[in-house]
């Protein structure tokens, strides 16, 4: 057994379908280069420091499982740049650390399958029915693609490219966005029928820009996918004013992601415009996050 | 022949369909109780005040040809509470105005048909090809449905309502919105007939809302069909700033009207909320004008 060992995971950011995945249409979701990293140990002193979420408990117990150790002397630091409850996959991201790095204490490499099926029992601590995308793009990285009851698979990415993430710094609640548009398209069906077929169109659309590197149809087709999920209501004047911000400053494109109602927007923007971009987000008030995209997933870090 | 004759004609919004009534769906506007008022007049004095514009000119012109007259001491007056070139109708209503001030100097009072042919050939002056709605609103009152190749017809109201419009102060040009609709529909087929598709069913149930003067619902439908207008790229920051401090500050609907890119939006609101709204406009930057429908067109003032 090693003295420690050290994992990380990217958080992600859901670049097409908050929302519509919810009725059954695929969306896209990529991996940030915005870590946490994880130092797995064995230690037999009282004063550990940090304390143990319920996700962090079961991070660690579903690891010492799966490496037959009933050892309670195995602790995690954990190290995160990512915001956490803004829609960037913070929790996904920490139990994947945890489960590779614990499980890489006792000498044993998960596949990425087995990491993506633990992990997404962890979330369920934490998100009532988790879609699993989050997990998946944390173990993998890259992009992927989800539907529901058609499953996970990878995109092709024809070039790397950089969001500008902007955190409103206002609290969300996704469960209740979801709620208002279950409202939404319960009383007003056609209307929805139309906003799925524009935005199903939308996304076959962000593949085929994304495998060619198309970033001005790329950001525009962004565009396209706010107005949507304007159209159901979603977004508010602190999202809606840093998504504009980023567009006058020259951005490719700009949307919520997530949730909606606060939490984060992203910004698509060449390498010239990233940081005038985090600038403007910064004096409209929100709180910048230059992100690569992360093409690893989960990795060990020693 | 009398010695004066006065008629005002109110400016007009659009409430649903700019830009989507390029594309053969429907529109609706109403008549705003902002009114263009015009004095005609005889007089040989050579100082006369003001100066006439092209629109002015061919008024004149027209209604003096209808009363058989070449009278050249024919002067008006324009009295406007109606900002110019915003979306608001204000060249429609001054040619309805001064149409009916000046035959109605002769004595003569035109048919409602008659003053919307000869006000739609004066706007040409104005705007390129013009749909004809503005005219038929401004010499009818109240709403209007307008569809290309289907015409005019009047819209039931249930009930009166109030819109606050805001007036970003920006310069607009419609024909550059239109052109860039046009690529973005060219090169998006399939994105174009969904959002088409969203529309038609919004401007529907649209109809039945102001039928039953189920104004909550009417809000919320505006608020769709501004996020639509989004996803076609024509508002702007502005625009989002005063449509988002419209709908924090507890407006039932608010969306950009007209071209876009510049110009006005429109809030709905409960009278109570009136004031407050027109305040949050002014906050953020916008002039607010607080507008009733006007149930009446064109009318003689004395």
């Amino acid at each position: 057994m090693r003295a420690f060992c050290k994992a990380s995971a990217p958080g992600k950011a859901i670049l097409f379908g908050e929302h519509f995945v919810v009725y059954g249409e695929p969306a896209i979701a990529v991996a940030l280069n915005i870590r946490v990293k994880v130092t797995a140990y064995k230690s037999q002193s009282k004063f550990i420091e940090g304390f143990r979420t319920a996700l962090v408990n079961k991070a660690i117990d579903a690891a010492l499982k799966t490496v037959n150790s009933e050892d309670k002397n195995v602790h995690v630091k954990i190290e995160s740049d990512l915001p956490v409850s803004v829609g960037l996959g913070s929790s996904a991201a920490t139990a994947s650390a945890i489960i590779a790095a614990v499980t890489g204490l006792f000498g044993v490499k998960l596949s990425k399958d087995e990491l993506f099926n633990m992990a997404l029992e962890c979330e369920k601590t934490v998100h009532v029915n988790p879609s699993g995308i989050d997990p998946a793009v944390t173990v993998n990285g890259g992009a992927v693609l989800y539907q529901r009851g058609v499953g996970i698979k990878p995109v092709k990415l024809g070039e790397d490219f950089t969001l500008i993430i902007g955190n409103t710094g206002e609290g969300r609640s996704t469960g209740a966005m979801v709620e208002k548009v279950r409202i939404f398209a319960e009383r007003r069906r056609d209307v929805m029928d139309g906003l799925r077929k524009t935005y199903s169109s939308t996304v076959l659309r962000a593949l085929e820009a994304l495998e060619k590197g198309d970033f001005e149809e790329l950001g525009l087709l962004m565009n396209v996918n706010h107005g949507l999920l304007e159209a159901l209501g979603v977004s508010n004047f602190k999202l809606n004013k840093l998504v504009y911000a980023s567009r006058e400053a020259g951005a490719l494109g700009a949307k919520l992601t997530g949730g909606g109602g606060g939490g984060c927007m992203i910004a698509l923007a060449s390498k010239e415009r990233l940081k005038s971009i985090a600038e403007v987000i910064m004096r409209a008030g929100g709180e910048p996050i230059i992100a690569p995209i992360s093409k690893v997933g989960v990795v060990y870090e020693g």
